[in-house]
């Protein structure tokens, strides 16, 4: 892992750090070409691109119904049961709260106000691939459901037909409406356009692979898209009293996702960088994933030492991570300098994997520096607000002549004889 | 105006209502080409941009600051200046009940919650070309203002060097930071990367022509975008009731804009086709924006007669309109049926254009369907959420085992390690 010694306003030094993911135009223009054959051949592209990618023959059928879902859920162990309701609970008791109601305002002027509806139809994206991961269904249904989306379906790719009984069983406690053995570009697309076999849907939420992230990109617009996903990113700031086994284990949690994972030390101590590199070599030697997780962190680990815990906070803003952890005597002693981070950590026992299942808060996050300007994903994605305007005789009295010239400095008149011709018959 | 007959569940005839928007490709390229330009060449390519474009030369300085800003407003007329104060207080009397707050949950597992803060530097688009709309400015300033949104920008281009004295005037009342005097898709991207002079923001709001929607099309997810604006859209509802003088006058208010822009009529009553064709004629005439109202109706004005005001939701929620109005005798009687639209118009007294300039609510509304899942903009669109995550001793007990096991379901094993060396220490 490459150090970096920050002082005061050495943006330049985090530069790097700081680099988007550029898609290369190869990729751009093999995803283009699947989302206009998806959009003209429906499913038989569906069926041409899963024997091409996941080298199984989808052409009898490639939906799980609701029926194959509950025999998925039934066949777990209980072991494994217990723990994904408690996590489904724990998400749901957290997303409760974020829901939005309409309101309105009835001042002598007329009523006002925003009614929030659930958006209608939703497709879920849950990869299939390298991890299969059954709390994204968790993550992406449970927000939906509680938003009050009447139909929810979920698309996830079955490598050489193998269907994963986790996400089927998910998809059943989370009354999923149909599910498609369907993954990447070709999936999104046929959310967004809709084939013989899949809906059309309003929105699509749920992370993937760069072709999956490039689709939606590109479908942005045409069809609601929650966020673009980049590869996952830890950012852990710490003085000398943190834990040095505890900062390798984080560094490494997130490493093993992706050889392009992002896992960033921000510290003040000199001392805890050399305890921190020995123990995260000792922890390699151990983990299964070594092999992803050492090329992330030779390629994306850096350990930043810096003066202040406040240009610590400085330093993570800019940064703005998905995963922040403050592992500090005291935590919330900072925390009011944090703006800008997708979901933070507080304190040695809360270590960010939990976050990733059982804590409550979603673990689909801004990645890339996009907390800059956006958030968890949550129920506030899945609802969409609607104005209501109605004037009382006199709110028209009082509004009509400002609105009158105003139209007037815009030169646009027939928006002025539109209010104008309510004036004259003596409505106003 | 094309007339449709409308009987239940004949989507097909709606088809063409529905078609989106497609950028031709010649365009995407020059959009393409003139953002990479400018992440290049910064001012350089903004002066040379704005000299092709705009045929001024802005190599002596395209900023408009405060003092500059303050003397065009008290060069304002003083009825203009009452208009324009009147409804930025409306504006922003409606939009302060958007904002919403940071909240936790203490529980004994821990706290949790979700830190609301306002994004840091906003971008804002003000086109100046066929119409300058200082409204544009306080929709767009007020919401990032209330939201808490420190630095606001705008750009907005002066076509031949003239500088609007309404939208400097708007940006003196709304405390924008500093105007620049650049447009189209150059401005756009300037925002996203920042130039010399130009700095790099957060997030870019605002309207624009083809070439600003497609910019900010191509940059979404390097910069936060609010949403991508398509031509303007109204939709009536109307009974045999309604005022066919008023409904005229509002298809052309819509169709005056743009000669992309739609108006459409859905109504119940056959009689009442014919006279607000009639009617259409008769206000054609005397209006100045004629050629481009009536260019409008032809190519995107459609009238539907359908069997029942159930039926005209239907068709509604269908479209999607950025505008409706309900101009039947209880419009309140159908609103519960009504799913998808931008901002609703209740009753003969609330036209359209109000809504545009003083009602309160934002004129800045989703166009193209894509109601289906968007919102209005506001306050909401200004802040950024963060999750908060501390557990307490009790809580890691109780949350660890399940973690783990989640973690071992996923095969991610440093994560699983990151929870577990927690417990091995005895902390849990």
């Amino acid at each position: 892992m490459k150090i970096i010694e920050y002082k005061n306003n050495q943006e330049d030094l985090l530069k790097d750090l700081l680099l988007q993911r550029e898609i290369p135009e190869r990729i751009s223009n093999i995803v283009k070409s699947i989302i206009e054959d998806v959009k003209k051949y429906k499913d038989e592209a569906l069926i041409r691109y899963t024997q091409e990618f996941d080298q199984w023959d989808a052409s009898k059928g490639f939906v799980v119904d609701q029926e194959e879902m509950e025999r998925a859920w039934k066949s777990l162990g209980n072991e494994d049961k217990e723990a994904i309701l408690f996590a489904k609970e724990r998400i749901e008791s957290f997303h409760k709260r974020q829901l939005e109601r309409s309101w309105f305002i009835e001042e002598k002027e007329g009523f006002f106000g925003m009614m929030v509806n659930p958006i209608e139809k939703v497709g879920v994206y849950v990869p299939g691939g390298r991890a299969s991961l059954p709390s994204t269904v968790l993550m992406n249904v449970i927000p939906a459901k509680i938003a009050g989306v009447k139909e929810i379906y979920v698309a996830s790719p079955a490598p050489q037909g193998y269907r994963n009984p986790y996400i089927l069983g998910c998809c059943h406690i989370c009354q999923v409406n149909e599910l498609y053995l369907v993954g990447g570009a070709q999936a999104v697309a046929a959310f967004a356009f809709g084939t013989e076999t899949v809906p059309k849907v309003d929105k699509i939420a749920g992370p993937g692979n760069i072709y999956v992230a490039e689709a939606k990109r590109q479908l942005f617009g045409t069809v609601g898209i929650d966020s673009i996903a980049g590869p996952s990113e830890i950012l852990i700031i710490a003085d000398d009293k943190a834990n040095p086994d505890y900062i390798a284990a984080d560094l490494l949690s997130q490493a093993e996702h992706d050889p392009m994972a992002r896992s960033i030390l921000v510290t003040t101590s000199r001392k805890i960088i050399e305890k921190v590199r020995k123990s995260i070599e000792e922890q390699l030697e151990r983990l299964p994933t070594k092999e992803t997780a050492s090329e992330s962190l030779k390629n994306n680990g850096k350990i930043i030492l810096c003066e202040s815990l406040l240009q610590a906070t400085e330093i993570a803003n800019l940064i703005a991570p998905e995963h922040l952890e403050i592992l500090t005597e005291n935590p919330w002693e900072i925390l009011p300098y944090i703006k800008n981070a997708g979901a933070i950590f507080l304190g040695e026992l809360s270590p960010e994997p939990i976050g990733d299942y059982v804590a409550g808060p979603n673990h689909t996050l801004p990645t890339a520096s996009t907390a800059r300007f956006s958030s968890p994903l949550g129920v506030y994605d899945f609802v969409k607000r609607t104005s209501i305007i109605q004037l009382s005789s006199c709110g028209f009295r009082k509004l009509s002549k400002y609105g009158v010239k105003l139209a007037e400095i815009e030169g646009l008149i027939a928006h002025k004889n539109s209010i104008k011709i309510r004036t004259e018959r003596g409505k106003g």
